[in-house]
Formats: C-alpha cells, structure tokens, sequence
C-alpha cells in the first residue's frame, strides 16, 4: 500500500470536502434550525460521500468504500484496501450548531487499520494517523498518552447513559461519573475519540457506534498508545455496531476492573 | 456611563490578555495535565485577574471590580459601575485541555447588566452584548431567539447532575434528558452561556454558579430575546451563588411546568 501517496490525496480531498460543506452554510451567521433540517443534512451528507466515491474510484479503482450513506460498495469482509468514511459525523450538531462535526475516514488494508484522518471542518482542525508513524494534530505530533487515575480522569460521556436508556443500568455508569473529575460530551463520537488522542479527555464511553464513526480514531488511539474495546472489553468489530470504551491505558483497565466487570447488560 | 468607550477598552484588554494566556501555554504541543497543573492556574487566574484591575483603575479609577480571584473590590452592594470578572472560566478545561475555557466580564451600573463580553480564547471567539444594542459574535450581530419544543432541543447538562448528587435528585433532570433531542457538556459556564446565545444549544442548565461565571452571560441572553433564572424560575441573585437556567423563551416555560414545578429538592 502507497501510504504516503493515499494520505496526500485523502488530505487533499478532506480539506476540499471541508470548503464545500462550509460554502453549504448561509454567507451570513445562520444557526437555527432550519424546517429543512434534514433535507440539507441528507443532502450534504450524500453530496459530501459521492465526492469521495469519485475522487476515490477515479485515483484508486482497485480500492473499495463503505460509506455511511450507503452509496458505497456493499461489503461482507475486508479484503484489499477499503476507505471507511463518515461524510458528517455529528450530525445534530451540523443541523443545529454548524459546527463541531467532523469528516471522518479511515483507510483498512485487509482489516489492518493504516491510515485515520478526523477533520474539524470549522475548527479547520485535522487529525490523523499513520500506522507505525504516529498521529498529528495539524502536522503537530501528538505525544503518547500518559497514566492517570480514574479520580484524576475527565471523561466523554452523554448524559443519556447515566439515565434510563435500553442499553445500559445507568447505576453501573453513574458510579463511574461520580468518581471521576469531570464528563464532557460533545456530540461527535469521531470528535470524541480524536480528543482522547490527543490527551484532552481521557477516555470516551458510548453505547452504540457504527464503523464509520470509529474506524478512523481507532488508528489514531493505536498510534498513541491508546486501548479500544467494547464496554465488555472485547475487541471492536469493524463491520458491525458495537458499544465503545476507548482510554489511556492504565485507566482502561481500572475502568474495566472496578466499574465494568461483572455487571451485567 | 460611556459604553462605546468602555466596550473599546474592554474589547482590547481581554483580546490582550487572551494573547497572554497563549503565550503561557508551552510552545510545543503540550496537553498532558501537569503535576503543577493547580499552580499554573492560580498562577494565570490571578495574573490574569490582576491584569485587568490595574487596567480598570488606571482607566476608570471610579469602577469597582468583583473577580473569582479576589484581588478586586469587597462589595456589598452593586452601586455605581461594578466590573465582575472571571478570568478563566473553565479551570479545568484550561488546565487539562489548554482550551475550551474563556475569560468572561460582565459590566453592571446600579445593578443593571450593560456590557456583557465572553471571549473563548484558543477559539479566538468572542461574544459580546451591550443593553439595549444587541448581542454579537465576532462582530456579527446573532438573532433573537426562536421557539423550539422540548424534543427538539439540545440542552447543556452535565452528566453530574443526573447521577446521585447533593443538588438535586437525578430523576428530575433525567427525565428532561430522555424526553429532549439530545445534550452536551462542555465545561465552563461561561462558554455553554454564550452557545445558548449564539443559537447552538437551546437551554443550559447547572445547579450551581458564582456571579463571575454567569454576569456576562446573563447580558448576552436578555440582548437575544432569552430567559434566565435559577432551577426555581426565580430571578438569579449577582451577588451569591445560583442555580442557574437559561433557556429560549418557549422552551424555558416548558421546561418549568413540565418538568421543574412543584418538584422538591
């Protein structure tokens, strides 16, 4: 695999995607939510993943594409080269906020995570990763991550899992927020994860994910030094959903050993 | 009181000291929580507070200051111009994040709020009202609040705030975050204040507030057509700690029959 050449071209077509979403928006400050929410997410969504269908196809005919749109190929393994792409991850806060989504891509050689890119599009923000190289903030290297204790620990997590919710006890979770130093939660799990790569939050927990929402930030924890696992600490599969825990390391196994162990959901 | 003059002065004192603050962070791409993490914030609130107090008397030598760090004025009463300060909202942020934290000033004559500003450092962001003239981010004038229904909004609330706690029993906000479109935490008040200003979040909600963390806020929100009081429905006191719930109109008195009234905490 041309690593060096795909990350040019998928930095490349990231940041022109980026532009095209952000002409999208109204030239002046506009963020209600429009009555045509959802029409102009679905079709910026859709536009926003042709875009890489094409571009992908025209430079790399050989590479395959799940998209979350669906208008990529279907796929029942991953074999050879296949893009992972989230056109808009974040989505309720692309139609309310305009801001604090992300495109997220990540690039599978049969099922080895190579290369992840998260691009904050209005935060002009990239992240990305490079198997074996390491992960960058805007070209900046991002550092390993760090020990901390669970006490010392600020967390992603929504409110909806400490509440009542058909995935989780909310008790099980809600010990967890109590003993840890702070919870964030920001509306974009592609965001979240990028986060904790580069150390500002700790760890991220959430319920339910679908591969194109992590299967970039999973290369990125790698390259970091970062653990990923389902809430039962068992590998992430990458075509299926899956409930999320992604961490600094020693924390990821005093989260599993205290709070998560046992319990059952 | 001379508010295009003071607004000038203060729209360039917290732009310079916002450009302290980044020159306090280390050159290199530092986002690992430190072992003098507390002293470094100490050490930036309070220079950074002082700052402005030597600006303020220089300049207004008649204004008095009310700051989170105490190095202004010991008031009892709100006559005259008061100037109330936090020079870092969003401590924690500041110190594990190096960013989404923001230095906030609220600018009140005889007790009625004038000058709002919340300046989201790293983001170079900032917001700003002035009674009477409107609420503005970076200059560009935001809209007056529009209606939304409680399931389609997006709340600021901490997770903390539905886990056993010593403010209020979780299933009261629980159920709001069940029945409401989704929530965000981001940790500093002052930012979370200003989203809701700016139309990005449609309430925020937090059972606990210092006057520096919502005296700029509370400006900004009258000047967009929103409302502001404590869990209660009761006006926000300046000079003690609150509950705090702002909120576009509609949804505030939604909130408050259906979720809030006759509940005890």
């Amino acid at each position: 695999m041309q690593e060096n050449e795909i990350l040019t071209y998928a930095k490349s077509w990231i940041k022109e995607a980026g532009e095209q979403i952000k002409k999208s928006f109204q030239t002046t400050l506009n963020i209600e939510t429009k009555s045509n929410a959802n029409d102009l997410v679905t079709n910026i969504d859709k536009e926003t993943e042709q875009f890489f269908i094409t571009k992908i196809n025209e430079q790399f005919p050989e590479h395959r594409i799940l998209g979350e749109e669906g208008n990529g190929d279907n796929l029942e393994d991953l074999g050879g080269v296949v893009w992972i792409i989230d056109p808009i991850d974040g989505t309720m806060n692309f139609v309310h906020q305009q801001r604090n989504f992300a495109i997220s891509i990540g690039i599978y050689e049969d099922g080895v995570g190579k290369i992840g890119l998260i691009y904050d599009v209005v935060h002009d923000e990239l992240y990305h990763a490079v198997k074996g190289k390491g992960a960058f903030f805007n070209d900046l290297p991002l550092k390993k991550l760090n020990e901390v204790s669970v006490s010392e620990a600020i967390i992603g997590l929504n409110a909806t899992w400490v509440t009542p919710n058909r995935r989780i006890d909310p008790l099980i979770l809600g010990t967890l927020v109590r003993d840890v130093r702070g919870t964030r939660s920001y509306g974009s799990a592609a965001i979240e994860i990028a986060q904790v790569a580069a150390g500002r939050l700790d760890a991220y927990i959430t319920m339910r994910l679908s591969p194109w929402d992590f299967a970039a930030g999973l290369i990125l924890i790698e390259e970091v030094g970062g653990v990923s696992t389902t809430l039962k600490g068992e590998p992430i599969q990458l075509l299926q959903q899956n409930s999320v825990f992604i961490s600094k390391p020693g924390l990821h196994k005093s989260i599993v050993e205290n709070y998560l162990k046992g319990k059952e959901w």
